[in-house]
C-alpha cells in the first residue's frame, strides 16, 4: 500500500483536512524564555498535533520556517516530522525542491530517509522531468509519493504557469500533463498515483477542466481561508469528497486568537471541525 | 557594492572558476573513522577552500548534499559556508527555493541571515514573481543577489524550458525577460542586476542571443565538464571575460582521480588553473 492510498484512507475516515505546520513563533500564545525558538515551536506543534489527529487528514510541514531558524529550527523539524509521523497520518514534508540528476538523488535521500524522512515530498517541476524521476524509485520501492507544483494558489500564478503555448494549452497544463504521464506507472490501490499534483484553491472557474483531465491525481490543495479558497470552490478539485488535501495553517495554527479563552490546541481542533465540515457540505452538494 | 559587484570585482581579479561545494564522502581519497560524515565533509572543505582561494572566482555550495546527512549534515553546510565566506569569495547557496508569500520571506530570513547566511542564492521562478520579490529587500539593503533558474544545463531542460508560447518565446525567454525587468532596479556599479540567471553552458547555440538579451545581468554557468558544456560555448555567454561564473563540482572536488600522487586540495587548484586557462583562452578568441 502506498503513502498516496494510507492519504486517501485517511481522508475517507477523518476528513480532508491538511493541517500545515508553517509554525512561525509569533503564533504561538506565549513562549517560554528558558526555551529557544525552536524548542517553543516543538511543544507548540506537540499538542497540537495530539489536539488535531483525530480530526486530520495529514500533516504538512513548512520546512522553509524551521530553516529560518538555523540549527536550532533544523532540530525542531526533525523532531516535528517525527511526531507528526508518530500519530499515524501521513506527513507531507513541503519541501517544494526542484534539482537535477544527482543532486535530486541528494534531495530525495534527505528527505525519504534518515532524519528528514517524510512520507510525501513536494516538488517544483521547471527544470523538467529528470528532476522528478530520481524520486520514483522511493515511490515504488517503499511507497513514497510526491506532489509537483502544478497551478499553484498565488497571485503571481498568472506570471508563468497562466501563459499559453503555441499549442494552447496553459504552462500549468503541460506540466500537468507531463507529470500524470509520468504518474501513470506509479498507481496505488485507491485508483491514485503516487505522483500527486498541487492544485490551488483560490478559484473554481477550471476546477471541472482539472478534476476530469486528472481523474488518477491527488491534488495537495492551497489557498482555502487566508488566502481567499472558498470551500464550494475546492469542493470542485475533490473527486466526491476524497482524491484532495485541503491545505490550512496560520488558520489552524491561530484559531486560539478567534476563540478567546480557548486553548490553542482546543481551538486548532474546533477549527479542523468547522472546516471539514465547512468542505464536506459542499462535496455533498456535488 | 552589492554582492554581484564583488563577485564581478572577483572574476575580474580571480577568473571565472566557480569552485562547487558539492561534497560527498564519497569523494573524499580518505575518511576518519572517529569523525562523522558532516566532519570529514568539513575537514575536506577546509583545505580545498584554503588551496583554491587564490585562483577561484567564488564558490557554491549545493545544499542537498549535505541535507541529505540530516543533522550533521545542515552543521557541515552552516560550518562550510562559514570557511568560504571567510576566504573573502563570494558564496553562492545553490538552495533552489521557490514559494510564496510569507513562505518565501522565510526562506530569504534562512538564506540570508543566521546559520546559513550566504552572499548569493539561486531560486526557482515557476509560481511567479512573488516567490522571487521577498529576496529584494535584501538585495536592496544588504546587496545580496540571487540567480534565478532561467535556462538550464540539464536534458530535462527540454521538457518545459524549450516550449514555445503563443508569442514565439521559449517559457525561458518568458522566465529571463520577467526576471531582468524585476532586476532593473537593482543595478549594481558594475553594471550587473542583484538578480542574476541561471543559463546552463551545455551548448552554445542560443548564446549570443541570450547574451545580448540580457545585457545587464550576470550569469550563473553550469555544465561544464561532466555534463559537456565546452569552453569554446561557454566563453559565448560571458560578457569579454566577465558577466558570469562557470560552475565544476566533481571536476575540482574528484580531481585528485587524474592527477595519481597529487594531494586533493593541490590537484583541486590544479584544475582550477586549468579550467580558467581554458575559458579565458576561448574568452580571448572572441
Amino acid at each position: 500500500m502506498t503513502n498516496m492510498d494510507k492519504l486517501y484512507d485517511s481522508v475517507a475516515k477523518n476528513g480532508p483536512v491538511c493541517v500545515g505546520l508553517d509554525t512561525e513563533i509569533s503564533y504561538l500564545p506565549e513562549t517560554d524564555t528558558a526555551l529557544t525558538a525552536g524548542e517553543n515551536i516543538v511543544a507548540f506543534n506537540r499538542r497540537l498535533i495530539d489536539a488535531t489527529k483525530g480530526v486530520a487528514g495529514c500533516y504538512k510541514v513548512q520546512i522553509a520556517y524551521y530553516e529560518s531558524l538555523g540549527m536550532d529550527g533544523m532540530l525542531a523539524y526533525q523532531q516535528t516530522l517525527k511526531m507528526a509521523r508518530a500519530s499515524g497520518l501521513p506527513v507531507i514534508a513541503d519541501i517544494k525542491r526542484g534539482d537535477i540528476a544527482k543532486t535530486a538523488e541528494m534531495y530525495a535521500k534527505a528527505h525519504f530517509t534518515g532524519d528528514f524522512e517524510a512520507d510525501i515530498v513536494t516538488l517544483a517541476p521547471y527544470m523538467g522531468l529528470d528532476s522528478i524521476v530520481p524520486y520514483l524509485p522511493y515511490c515504488k520501492d517503499q511507497g513514497k509519493g510526491v506532489f509537483v507544483l502544478c497551478r499553484t494558489s498565488n497571485p503571481g500564478r498568472m506570471d508563468f504557469e497562466y501563459q499559453t503555448l503555441s499549442d494552447g494549452r496553459t504552462v500549468y497544463t503541460m506540466v500537468g500533463d507531463a507529470l500524470t504521464k509520468l504518474g501513470a506507472d506509479y498507481m496505488g490501490e485507491r485508483g491514485y498515483s503516487s505522483v500527486g499534483l498541487v492544485i490551488g484553491g483560490t478559484t473554481g472557474e477550471e476546477a471541472a477542466e482539472i478534476r476530469d483531465r486528472y481523474k488518477n491525481t491527488f491534488f495537495l490543495i492551497p489557498g482555502y481561508g487566508a488566502q481567499g479558497g472558498k470551500a464550494c470552490d475546492i469542493a470542485l478539485y475533490m473527486n466526491k469528497g476524497n482524491g484532495g488535501v485541503v491545505n490550512s495553517s496560520r488558520g489552524i495554527l491561530m484559531a486560539w486568537k478567534k476563540q478567546p479563552g480557548v486553548a490553542f490546541d482546543e481551538a486548532a481542533y474546533n477549527e479542523c471541525v468547522r472546516m471539514r465540515e465547512d468542505i464536506q457540505s459542499e462535496c455533498n452538494k456535488l
